[in-house]
């Protein structure tokens, strides 16, 4: 078998995926090429649906069904207009809603600042942000940010930029996950479960 | 957003790829989601091009154009027929190939023994593979499969199958990858590679 053109222009595709490498592209390329149980065919569906039928919320950035816009979550009156939790990607809001303790709005930046990968504030989206925050009178914000070195910095920059006003803002807290183990935690997870210790 | 049945959907079909998992699927379904940059429809057409193009070799049990069968290296008379490497996985013959060294032919099993997953034998292309060896006149059989439990299961229950056959059948070397340091080897990879040690 000699490298076959379409099987190497899917598994580039399958490697813009996010955590998805060369190598691991080729393997599910190949495995889609010789499946026999219908996978591309479901997979060809399961796009074209997609595509039809999602579309992005203009309030919140989140995803949402294309005949309803704002989303579910933004026109909900039951959730709190004055609550509003700030996440990176709209994936995001899937992960908070399952925990299921959180009965505020949400807003996705779609991104964190990164200016390693020349991703500065221009892609993010603060101004809707700050506007929204005024036309709702969000009393608090919670900054539901990764851990990791962007996210520390876009926590850091939308702090300055809420600035002055009358608003909590939050993080969500640093600690050892639930279910695990303290030697599976790294020196700064726990130095920071340590320094947010909490009375029992 | 409420999770959407589209997504979900999409997400279900991704998961069953070699090496994704549930989380990593739903991540590749926000971001296809998501997406501006037309890649749903890219590889919506990159699908539908391997789909229409490409089919298994009856010889090899390798990856081939629709229009080639046998493949292009079961066919190639420069390569030599008497000698013949086994892999798992179609996918592995590329590999090999793109090492450059070997001149002879594949056969691909189409998997490994695995009594866990209830794979036994009976999946595997081992009937066709002893029917090419005896109709190709193979004189020397490589296996060259994997370095786990399954793999070596495998390879002592293909010896035993052609034992007694005038061939000569070898496995790939184990040891230390190239580029590597002593210290990202685990003890058993050392033991073997010590084992395996050859004089310079």
């Amino acid at each position: 078998m000699s490298e076959m053109e379409s099987i190497r222009k899917l598994s580039m595709l399958l490697a813009k995926l996010p955590g998805v490498g060369r190598r691991s592209a080729e393997r599910m390329a190949m495995k889609l090429a010789r499946d026999g149980s219908g996978l591309i065919r479901n997979l060809v569906d399961a796009l074209n649906d997609v595509q039809e039928e999602v579309s992005v919320c203009t309030s919140c950035g989140g995803l949402t069904d294309k005949t309803r816009n704002p989303c579910a979550l933004c026109t909900d009156s039951r959730r709190d207009a004055r609550m509003l939790c700030v996440v990176e990607d709209p994936g995001d809001i899937l992960l908070i809603e399952r925990a299921g303790d959180y009965r505020g709005r949400y807003h996705a930046l779609m991104g964190k600042l990164s200016p390693m990968k020349g991703e500065g504030v221009g892609g993010l989206r603060v101004e809707a942000l700050v506007k929204r925050i005024e036309a709702d009178g969000v009393q608090e914000v919670i900054l539901a940010l990764g851990t990791d070195v962007e996210s520390d910095a876009t926590a850091v920059f939308l702090s300055h930029v809420l600035a002055g006003r009358k608003i909590r803002i939050s993080r969500l807290a640093f600690g050892i996950p639930a279910g695990s183990d303290l030697s599976y935690a790294d020196p700064v997870t726990l130095a920071r479960a340590l320094k947010g210790r909490q009375p029992v």
